[in-house]
């Protein structure tokens, strides 16, 4: 791997403590490049960050509307959600919508993301189930999907091993990756996701066209170019879902709305689909750190981008230039973008 | 920062996911370089990894025999610990024998580093309190230096802001660390520590010094020469306090006692005393990531440094070489040195 540049400095008082290093691409809908920087032909496995894309099917199919699936609903199938008892509930929701609970469920078990939702479970003396899994409402769509495909009888059975690339359900959702990026899957290198369905690695310049597609629907299928805006409909009016207390997603498109349509992904991916500008954005850090690294550098991707109001504004800065604290509070540090990365995303020039 | 090398791979199937850049140092106690990858000279903030450098004024003091610290007390004041009931238990008996309680400590609050004590902690209807904090036994350590400096009338007053560069206990510590590793510190840039000391950014190479001195007694002054070697003893003794369940220090420290003294550090940072060959190791990762990336660095230079027998042969292997399984337990990938610090290393030649 090449050393991509530095996108992201910790501070401690004025030293630098440590940095990350990434590429970041920005395409339109003809596949352009609007903005590059770093290695963006290498392919990445986008992990979690194209679940709006594996959800396609879910509302292309018919699935969603025959199962009269919510908002709430749509938003936590292309979710990495927190486990807080507002996603468990939602996602077990969709799976009677379904015929069907927690059992049918292949992602496997953690305990929830926040660390409250995590203590108050445990206080409750309840354990961590597959709901509470941050694929969940993932895995609930493809099980959405697989009751369109096969019908309610015998659903449990045609279901299992849905997460295995052969299974009629992940064929599906394949294609429609597949058709999104314009990359032959079959000659992609595979690797297993955390819960257990396939990651294929994309070129980051393909991922960031597949959501510069999502944004304008144009390159799409006219159902699948529905669905993303219907997708991205759902996720601009329930973003807790997408992901949950105190999140980057949840806090960014609760200010921004349709405006930016943002989906991390594990390993320190980040899909972005602008469609104010008709732009997707795709970044992958080398380091893999999310929170510390990716979160930031969209940040100030869509600070670059966007035409901000104050409130906004001040959100997207405190997100891509962060006072660190220690445990008394104390100031002793800062993470923020680089004055480098910054000074690059000048060029995409005044926002509309 | 320049670009230091890769020395840490994550592969998904068999493709390359990310990767890690970080230097690492190899002294010996008359400060000759050993081993020297990537940019050693460049100052890093050492934080936690120094612990036992800044206890050596507890021993040294006489405050450590006056109160009669256990070994497990001495193991504890070097420690990073996970908060779980014997940490909680340990450092407050050393609050105790100086005849103070959690009040006293500055280092402030946070809840266990291991999951499954917040849990236990959240479930008996608890919250965590400073003694939960990972710096808790260190803190409790300069609280009997201050007892040993002061006495106990008045000591709590005495004590007050000792986590200040300004006060008389964190002077003591401050100048144990300058003879350590020979640095000015009163030059060096300074930050606050997550516990609230002051942490000064020292150059790799020094640090792996200061450890090859605390591994060998050379170069130490004869009081602290003795006191390194009664924490090095202590933390043998007692490795589990040092770090706790299913940590990589007490793990290797357990496994080889007295002949490896490791001790992580945040961001990224690792040190180690190897009293066999009478060298210390200072690694510091690009990106800040421990559990990650150091860890795995600091096992490939004990694999390569020492003669092992079979069990910590495997040990070690098994935590620079790691499977990675997801949340069903499916082998996803592998996490491990990258063969160019392998070879690097191989360098070292044969242990004796």
């Amino acid at each position: 791997m090449n050393a991509n540049p530095i996108l992201v400095e910790a501070l401690r008082g004025s030293a630098l403590e440590s940095a990350h290093r990434g590429a970041v691409a920005i395409v339109d809908a003809d596949g352009h490049s609007v903005f590059a920087l770093g290695d963006t032909a290498r392919a990445v496995f986008p992990r979690s960050a194209v679940k709006l894309l594996q959800a396609l099917p879910l509302v292309a199919s018919g699935a969603a509307e025959a199962l009269k699936l919510s908002d709430a609903e749509l938003a936590i199938a292309c979710a990495s959600h927190n486990g807080e008892p507002a996603h468990v509930a939602t996602a077990r929701g969709m799976l009677e919508k379904a015929g069907l609970d927690a059992d049918a469920l292949e992602c496997g078990t953690h305990w929830p993301g926040l660390d409250g939702a995590t203590r108050e479970l445990a206080a409750r003396g309840e354990a961590a189930g597959p709901l509470h899994n941050n694929c969940s409402g993932k895995h609930a769509g493809f099980l959405c999907l697989a009751c369109a495909m096969h019908g309610r009888e015998g659903l449990r059975a045609f279901a299992r091993g849905y997460v295995e690339p052969g299974h009629a359900v992940m064929g599906e959702v394949t294609a429609a990756l597949q058709a999104a990026t314009g990359v032959d899957l079959a000659q992609a290198p595979v690797g297993t996701d955390g819960c257990s369905i396939p990651t294929y690695a994309i070129p980051l310049a393909k991922l960031a066209l597949a959501f510069a597609r999502v944004a304008t629907g144009q390159g799409l299928s006219p159902a699948h170019a529905r669905a993303a805006t219907r997708l991205r409909q759902a996720i601009a009016r329930a973003p807790f879902m997408v992901a949950g207390t105190g999140r980057f997603d949840t806090r960014v498109m609760e200010a921004l709305g349709e405006r930016v349509c943002c989906k991390v992904g594990a390993e320190g991916v980040y899909c972005a689909a602008l469609p104010d500008r008709g732009w997707g954005v795709a970044i992958k850090m080398d380091d893999g750190n999310n929170a510390r690294a990716a979160e930031v550098v969209m940040a100030a991707v869509i600070e670059a981008a966007l035409r901000l109001d104050a409130g906004p504004a001040a959100l997207l800065r405190s997100l891509s230039d962060l006072t660190l604290r220690n445990w008394n509070g104390r100031v002793v540090g800062c993470l923020r973008a680089t004055p480098a990365l910054r000074d690059a995303l000048a060029a995409l020039g005044s926002p509309r």
